[in-house]
C-alpha cells in the first residue's frame, strides 16, 4: 500500500487487513499512555482544501499515539492561493522530508504517501473503513447484513465509499432518498434504492444517516427541511419500526432534530460516538500501513 | 476538581491549592529543560470561539511542559459553523480519546476536563489564579490587602473572576470606572465603587487596570480615549500616587497611552510581564490538577 | 548570533559558519529517524503576520528535527489586531519563556532570539543561505560564479537577501527585468543590470528565477503576463542557450509557464526541489547556532 486514496483501491483482502490492524490500535487507545513508538520520526501534514476539523483531529490524533509528529496547514490561506498547482505544493512538502500527507484533495504521482481524507474523487475511505469496523464490533462480520443510506447520497463522499466498502464485505445496501438527493445516475452501484423509509427499516441491520446540509434549500432540493424530516428524518416513531439489534449510524456532525431525532441520537443502537472512537484507531492502522518500517507495530 | 468554570467552584481553599502547585511549575520553569512528565500520555485540545492567541499560547506552553500532547482548532472554522451542538462537539473530542477542553463557551455534562479559558459565564478563572500568584509573589498574602480594578468592568470577564478570587483570598476590591462602564447592577458583589482615581490611588496595594476597547467610544460608552486617559488612564503623575510597595497589574493586551502610559507599564512596579509568566505555572497547575494521575508531579 | 535579522549582520565568515553547521544537518534529515535531541526544552514559535504555508512549515520541520517545541500562530487573527504593539507580543511571548520567535516583521531589542522570515528589512536572510548551501552542493565555491537573478527585483527580499549574500561569498550578480520591476535607484548594490536575458544566460552559472504576482499586471507594471514571458521567462529554447552546469533556481511558489516553462522546472539542472529540501536543514542550523547551548549537535 502506497496510497489510501479509495476504497476500491483496497478490496476486500485489503479492508480486512486494514480492519485486523484497526484491533490492535484500538487496544493502544485504550491504555493509560496511549501510545507505540511505530512511526518515531516521521512527520504527517494535514493538508486541508476545506476545513474539517472533526477529520484533522482524528488523523492528528492518530498520528500522535504512533509517535509521528505532526503538522497542518489549511490551504486556503495558503500557497495554493497565490496559484501555485497542488503537485508543486506537494512536491514541496515532500522536499522537506515529510512522509505523508493528509489531503482533502485529488493528488497523484508524489513519493510521499497521499492519504484521501474525504473529497478527492468523491469518497472518505478512512470512515468507511471506520464504519465496517465499528459494524464489526457488533455484529461480528457484514456478511449477510442490511444496511440503508438514508438521505443526501448525492452529494455524500461518505456513501459512495460506504457502498463498496460494505459490498466488499458482503453486504448489500439500500439508498433511500429522495429522487432530487440521489446521483444522476447509479448505474454499477450495487444497491436498492427506495424512497420509502417506513418499509426499509423493520429488515435494516444498519441504518445509516446522512447529515443534511442547509444548502439543500437554498438549491430547491428540498421543499424544507421539516417537510424532509417528516418523510427521511429518522424519529422517534420510526426508529421503533427496528429490530434488537439493528445499529444507528452517522458520519457527524449530527443535526438533532433534522435528520434524527434528539432522543435516537441518544439511544444505546446509536453507535455514533464508538464511530469517531473507532476512527483514530482507524487512521492509526492506516497511517502504519502506510509508513511503517515493517519493524512492528511497536506495541 | 473535575473542571475548571468558575473561581467560585474553588472556593478559597481550592484557589490555595492551586497556588500551591504552581510554586512547584514556577521552579519548573526555570529549568534549562523546562519539562516534567506528569501528563505523558494525556492530550489537551484547545477549541477557542473567538481569537485568544495569548490565552491559547499559554495553555499549550503548560501542556506540553507537562509532556501532555497539544492540538487545538479555532471554532470560527470548524463544524460548530455547520449547526452542531456545542455538545456533541465535545462529545466528538472526547470519544478520540482526549483528555482535556479548554474552551472559551460554556459546557457541561462530559466527562473531558473543561477548562474555562476565558469566556463562558462571563469569567476567567486561570487569568484571576495567576493574578493572585502574581500579587502573593510580592505581597505574602492577599489578607488585608485594597485592589483597585479600574476600566471597563462591565465587559470584563476579568473583572468578575478577580473580585471572586481577591475577596476568597481576603482582599478588598474597589472599582474605579465612569458609571457607563460599571454593571448595570453590582448587588452581590463585595466591593466598593468609585468614580474618582486620584482619590483611590494614595490607599491602594494594587491598581489593576482593564483593557479599554475602541468599541467602547462606537457604542457612545464614552466621548474619547483622550477624556479616558484623562480622568482613568494610569498617567506618570497618578502612578506618582502610590505608596512604594504598590503593583501595577493588567491583564494584557496593554492599549499605552491609554489605560496605562507606556512609561508607567516599564516601572519596576509593574509586574505584567510577570503576571504572563505566572500564567503558564498557573495553568500546569490546573491541568496537573485535573488531569494528574496522583502519581506525583514528576518533579 | 543573538538574533538573524540580516545578511548583512551575519558577513562573510558568519555565512560560511551557517554553511559548515547546515552539513551536519543535512546528514540528520537523511537519516531514518531524522532528530537530534539538541534543542530538547527548546520552544520555537511561528508568528508570522502575513501567510507563508512554506516558510513556516519549513521552519516547524527544522525546530522539530532538533527535538525543539513548536507552536504559531498567524498574527492576523491575534491580539497585533487589538493593537498591541508588536513589542508588547514579543515581551508577552518571552515572558512564557518561549525561547525564540519565527517573525515576519521587524523586531528588536527582545530577549528570546528573533528570526526574520522574510519581511522585515526587505529582507530573507535564511532563503539566502538555503540558495548559497544549493549553489555550493554543485559547485563548491560561489567564488567567481555569475548568478543572474531575473524577474521582480523590486518587490523581492529574496533578491536582496541573495544579492548581499552572493557577494559576500564572492559572486557577482546580473539582474534581469524590465525598468518598471527593478528598485527606483540601485546606488550601493554591487550589481550589473541588464535587459536582455538571451545576452545575458550564455555566461551564467546561476539563472535565479523571481515570482512573478499577478498583482503587477493591475498595478500597469506590466503590459501582460504574456509579455513578460516572451521577454524574461526562463522558456525551453532560452534554456538550451545556458551551458553544461549551469542551474535554474526559484524560491517557490512557482508560476509555471510564466516566468519558468514547466518542461524547464522539471529538468535535472533545476534545482528547486533541493532548495526547499536544503531549507530545513539551514534552519536547523539557524536554531542550532542561535539556542544551543554550547553541549554539541548531539548529532
Amino acid at each position: 500500500m502506497r496510497h489510501l486514496l479509495s476504497i476500491a483501491d483496497l478490496g476486500t483482502e485489503g479492508i480486512e487487513e486494514v480492519l485486523r490492524v484497526t484491533e490492535s490500535f484500538v487496544e493502544v487507545s485504550a491504555r493509560a499512555i496511549p501510545r507505540v513508538p511505530a512511526l518515531r520520526g516521521k512527520t504527517v501534514v494535514s493538508l486541508f482544501y476545506e476545513d474539517s476539523t472533526r477529520t484533522r483531529l482524528s488523523f492528528e490524533t492518530a498520528a500522535k499515539r504512533l509517535t509521528a509528529d505532526t503538522m497542518n496547514f489549511s490551504v486556503s490561506t495558503s500557497s495554493v492561493k497565490k496559484g501555485e498547482s497542488l503537485r508543486d505544493t506537494v512536491e514541496t512538502i515532500e522536499a522537506m522530508g515529510i512522509d505523508a500527507v493528509v489531503v482533502r484533495h485529488a493528488s497523484a504521482g508524489v513519493d510521499a504517501a497521499v492519504i484521501n481524507a474525504g473529497d478527492g474523487w468523491h469518497e472518505h475511505p478512512t470512515q468507511a473503513l471506520l464504519d465496517c469496523f465499528t459494524i464489526r464490533q457488533h455484529r461480528k462480520s457484514l456478511d449477510g447484513l442490511h444496511v440503508a443510506i438514508v438521505g443526501d447520497v448525492k452529494h455524500s463522499r461518505v456513501a459512495r465509499s460506504d457502498v463498496l466498502a460494505f459490498t466488499a464485505l458482503g453486504a448489500r445496501t439500500t439508498l433511500v432518498a429522495p429522487p432530487t438527493l440521489l446521483p444522476p445516475s447509479l448505474a454499477g452501484w450495487p444497491v436498492a434504492v427506495s424512497h420509502d423509509l417506513d418499509a426499509v427499516l423493520p429488515a435494516a441491520d444498519v441504518v445509516y444517516l446522512l447529515r443534511m446540509q442547509q444548502e439543500r434549500m437554498t438549491e430547491n432540493l428540498l421543499p424544507s427541511l421539516r417537510e424532509y424530516t417528516a418523510r427521511y428524518g429518522l424519529t422517534r416513531r420510526r426508529a421503533a419500526l427496528l429490530h434488537d439489534d439493528a445499529l444507528v449510524m452517522h458520519p457527524g456532525p449530527m443535526n438533532r432534530g433534522v435528520e434524527i431525532a434528539a432522543e435516537v441520537a441518544d439511544l444505546p443502537r446509536a453507535v455514533i460516538t464508538q464511530q469517531v472512537a473507532n476512527g483514530v484507531a482507524v487512521r492509526m492502522a492506516v497511517l502504519y500501513m502506510l509508513l511503517g518500517s515493517g519493524a512492528g507495530l511497536g506495541l
